[in-house]
């Protein structure tokens, strides 16, 4: 199988473990104020591991629930079982299964799978990007007036006080807020022009690394900035690439 | 057909009408800064109005589209043809149709669909309350810090002042909110314990007039306070019946 394949048959296996899972009742491995950790989170992980070990046995996995595989690959598979576990976890129908691989820096593949809606966004580098096979791409909007921002206010008090001053500012200028809960379905919708911009001043690399490239090649813009403590945390800023986001930041 | 079979007819009929148009480009009717008004919106009141009146033609139909039927009656049909107007216009796939009727003050039946993902919650005063045939209830959260709240912002100046100094009490203590766009999927969520809270302070009467019923019959608490000027439009505030969301407030 190819890199791309792979990531969406692994996607979809992953996906449909969470659809069977999603009217029982789950169990939480760890709770903190403002996250989840459940069970269902590693079983996924591990599931799609396997499937990725299976086909590339020498390649490095990275994942929120840990690591796998030879960490000295220069081939790094990223990989975010649920993104959007609270959601998952209190029944809410909006979530997705995150995976990217890349080499060094080079995202060469993302794929994100909403199991609920069945939606399959896909990007391959020097290839295409699509949903459900179809090309996608970004807004054609250029005033925040007609805009639908998602500004994501994160799991620590630093990330909430910014997210909330950005929120307070974007909402007296922007058509509509979103906070959805998901921050790779938050740029998956960027990218296909359902949202204008999504923001947080505090992301992990897992949340977002597929995202970025369908956003990219759906011809919008990703910035990052990498922690100066964890460079795998960053700032991100995912527009169409039009709207003048800095003015509410 | 019973009024429930009606409005659950009604509604479907409706939900697929706006599912057969979501991928397409949609023509605007009118457009405020945070609000749209869409022909689907009244091409769905429409059709919802001609099913009502093809059972009960001495019924007064009230919309947010308009008015119908005989106005004098006692049963007054209240009807929300898309309920997230913005997000079916932005291709959020989160939405519904609304559709409730009253006798007096007393509401009799509520029904909310979601053509997206097919659920359908329907109440019937002194019968059941159900998601796609299934009995729900509220969540038994009791502490705002495992809770998730929407708090709605509002279409004006006054109730976006209002929703933001909530959206940031309410932020420092619970565990995370939403703004999904769709007051009436709010109150469905609420009802159904995926969501604790849903408040607003400016809200019209077919955005709630069917949640409001599934919610109460599935163990919530809906407070409304009518508008001084408007008595159609009311201050909200829709919970599981248990966490101290004025703490918030």
């Amino acid at each position: 199988m190819t890199y791309l394949e792979t990531a969406i048959n692994a996607a979809q296996e992953a996906g449909q473990l969470l659809r069977d899972h999603f009217h029982q009742d789950k169990n939480v491995d760890e709770a903190q104020h403002h996250d989840l950790k459940l069970e269902l989170d590693r079983k996924a992980q591990d599931l799609i591991f396997e499937r990725i070990a299976a086909e590339f046995p020498d390649h490095a996995l990275y994942g929120e629930e840990g690591l796998g595989g030879n960490q000295e690959s220069e081939f790094q598979w990223i990989v975010d079982p649920i993104d959007g576990t609270v959601n998952f976890f209190y029944g809410i129908p909006h979530f997705c299964v995150s995976i990217a691989m890349r080499q060094g820096e080079d995202i060469l593949v993302g794929v994100i799978y909403d199991p609920m809606t069945g939606e399959l966004w896909t990007a391959e580098k020097d290839g295409e990007v699509l949903l459900n096979g179809k090309p996608l791409k970004v807004s054609s909007r250029t005033k925040l007036e007609e805009a639908i921002v998602f500004i994501g206010c994160g799991k620590d008090e630093e990330a909430l006080k910014i997210g909330l001053e950005r929120f307070r500012k974007a909402s007296l200028r922007c058509r509509k807020m979103r906070m959805m809960g998901s921050a790779a379905l938050g740029m998956a919708y960027t990218a296909s022009g359902r949202l204008d911009a999504y923001v947080e001043s505090r992301i992990s690399l897992w949340d977002i690394a597929a995202g970025k490239l369908i956003l990219e090649m759906a011809g919008g813009s990703c910035e990052l900035v990498p922690n100066a403590e964890n460079p795998d945390i960053y700032a991100i800023k995912a527009t169409n690439g039009l709207i003048p986001i800095d003015e509410v930041l």
